[in-house]
């Protein structure tokens, strides 16, 4: 795939993009101003919706956005009409300094549930990011650290790809985390922007295939949160149109994909108090959607997730988790293996068990175990399904940070 | 409610029964001895199912159970044929050493999936345990002790109840816990003997009612086990027959689900490492089956748990939790309420949020969240819909527990 590289610079790597990001004790905002540019998202399914992504909502439906405005600390979410109205005052501040249309400006939170927001603070902090408003590396660093919550560290992702064509683009994101990472997107906030021109109606289609192979498949605590938010904007920078014939440029969705991928694996190795990164791997299910189900029951499953923090080749978990899943499995056929960057050993191979007690196969496994990564490779032997779902350890310190969140 | 009265003795109550227990090291040996029931079971509806629950499916679709051989510390799941093999052999020493047919013999297993059964320490200790067979509370105590594997306490109910007819009737159970306490059963096993005369299709109907409000009310961690299984038994002692004109009395009923609710709430109480027990009080959801997944959405969520455990007042995760339950939901006309044994405080009031930063209700929810009793009371306003769940905290001994469980 050397159609697609990766490169350094997050945001800055496109031009006509500006963004700043600054903070003030646990509230930060960021902004980025992305002029002209064709817009869609993906909000959470949750019923309960924060203010932000009501608001948000319409002004991406109208299909233009020329500035995004994201403060974390505060979720405004369960505030009411206030929260809506608090919405309306950070676009109108945002619409005077920028000197654009308030109806292309969107706005995020991420936060503490049910708290009125701080607006002094905010407007504080507002004014500072934007008065560093810049295209450089340090400005997409200082975004993305400004959107952190719990997150230990700032996510950020750039990439040129090659087109069909032989043209090229770039495309560059910032996400946060890190709890409430569930299965259908999570307490995250992912911003991203490329520099080619993309319809509105080919945008929708192509960031919607992304986040499902992407955030849709990262689990922290399988809690959904009230505010996640997935924005893509293409502000067109570049002149080169990726839609030809109707149809988005195979190379640019394979990149969109992989940066979307690269994002959600750094919110999943980061994970509240997490210390281990998993990934299950499914493959041979009866469907896709088998897939799915069965991999991201492994990566949700409290039990396992505790028996990798401990380090522990309970792998009768992995096998529960998957059987209570919902999806289609045939104990008889099935493989179970586990991995790490070096080795990798059969658990159960075709529905015999290999890794009984004071077998080689269990040594394997509990050396393995012992890894920073562990990889768990799954086949039913049911049908033609995959799907790959990433998460983390359930920790002391996820418990901890939880426990004492908002006090 | 007097027509139903708690007493002391657990299955001592209960005439022409005997149990025992006895245990070496992990692993547990219960004998419960109750010739010639009419039996009904409730099973796991994981997809992986241990060999003793497909055993002992067959066993209770013939309709008569004489005894019910229990061990704790292996599941005897993901044993292939020799799974099968080992609960034969277990019936078959049972069946010599009680002189009952193997036919009306069931074997229930709890413990560690996916390792064979250690047939000779099993054997030992069911042979010290069919030796101490009797009647007495001690012997019911023995039963509900050998059958624990994290549990920190054996749990048994006992109660008498005095039917429309005036006549009474004794029901007596024991069950054990107490991680993977999931939306559908447990890895729990719980075992409950009538001296009543029940048909066999009337003891079906009976024993699922009373689980669906009590046994599938509880989650601790959210993952479901291979091994859960409820048996009930009615051996007819009192040969009073609580079925009239087709119907089962309705006082016998309610003394079953008081009898279930109490030991799911014994199992819930004593969660892995739970510090904390809490009650979701769902009313006024569109049907019931919502209010059930809004009830059960909150003794779920890892971060609603982690904020109990904290003490902290982080009540936006009650309303994520039921936002993200798949339940009808307006969250302007949603009722929040917290409470302990002597307080309790709206936090949302039809719709409007009440417990804003220093206000004196989110200082009476923060006394609320230092109680060891947490009760959470939510009124939709959309429908009749009810529904009571039960839970634990997620504490740093829930992750300590499980990530040392098999090493």
């Amino acid at each position: 795939m050397n159609y697609i590289r990766e490169v350094d610079g997050g945001f800055s790597i496109i031009k006509n993009l500006k963004v700043s990001g600054a903070r003030e004790g646990k509230y930060g905002v960021s902004v980025i101003l992305c002029e002209n540019s064709t817009a869609s998202a993906v909000f959470t399914t949750n019923k309960v919706v924060a203010a932000p992504v009501t608001y948000t909502k319409n002004v991406v439906e109208n299909g233009i956005v020329s500035a995004v405005v994201v403060n974390s600390g505060n979720a405004n979410c369960f505030t009411g009409q206030q929260g809506i109205e608090d919405c309306r005052r950070i676009v109108d501040l945002a619409s005077k300094e920028l000197d654009i249309p308030a109806s292309e400006i969107a706005v995020c939170s991420t936060g503490v549930i049910g708290r009125e927001m701080p607006m002094d603070i905010i407007s504080d902090v507002f004014h500072e990011s934007i008065s560093k408003l810049g295209n450089t590396s340090k400005n997409s660093l200082d975004a993305a650290s400004a959107i952190m919550t719990t997150d230990t560290f700032p996510k950020e992702e750039a990439l040129e790809v090659t087109l069909n064509t032989g043209e090229i683009v770039r495309i560059a994101g910032i996400t946060k985390g890190s709890g409430m990472i569930a299965p259908n997107m999570a307490t995250m906030l992912a911003f991203i922007v490329t520099d080619a021109v993309i319809p509105k109606k080919h945008i929708n289609e192509a960031i919607k295939t992304a986040a499902g192979l992407s955030f849709n498949m990262i689990v922290v605590d399988g809690d959904e949160s009230t505010n996640d938010s997935c924005l893509m904007m293409a502000n067109g920078a570049s002149g080169i149109n990726v839609v030809k014939n109707n149809e988005i440029d195979s190379n640019f969705q394979q990149a969109l994909n992989q940066l979307c991928i690269n994002l959600a694996k750094k919110m999943a190795r980061d994970g509240e108090g997490a210390s281990k990164f998993i990934e299950a791997n499914v493959r041979g299910a009866k469907t896709s959607d088998d897939a799915k189900l069965a991999a991201k029951s492994i990566i949700t499953s409290p039990l396992f997730k505790s028996a990798v923090f401990g380090g522990d080749p309970n792998w009768g978990r992995i096998v529960s988790a998957i059987g209570y899943s919902g999806c289609d499995l045939n104990p008889d056929i099935v493989t179970i293996a586990i991995a790490d960057e070096t080795e990798d050993v059969d658990l159960v191979k075709n529905g015999e068990i290999l890794a009984f007690e004071d077998t080689p196969y269990l040594k394997t496994a509990e050396k393995i175990m012992q890894s920073k990564n562990i990889i768990v490779n799954i086949d039913m032997a049911l049908g033609d399904g995959e799907a790959t779902a990433w998460g983390c350890d359930l920790t002391y310190d996820y418990v901890k940070i939880n426990a004492e969140y908002t006090t």
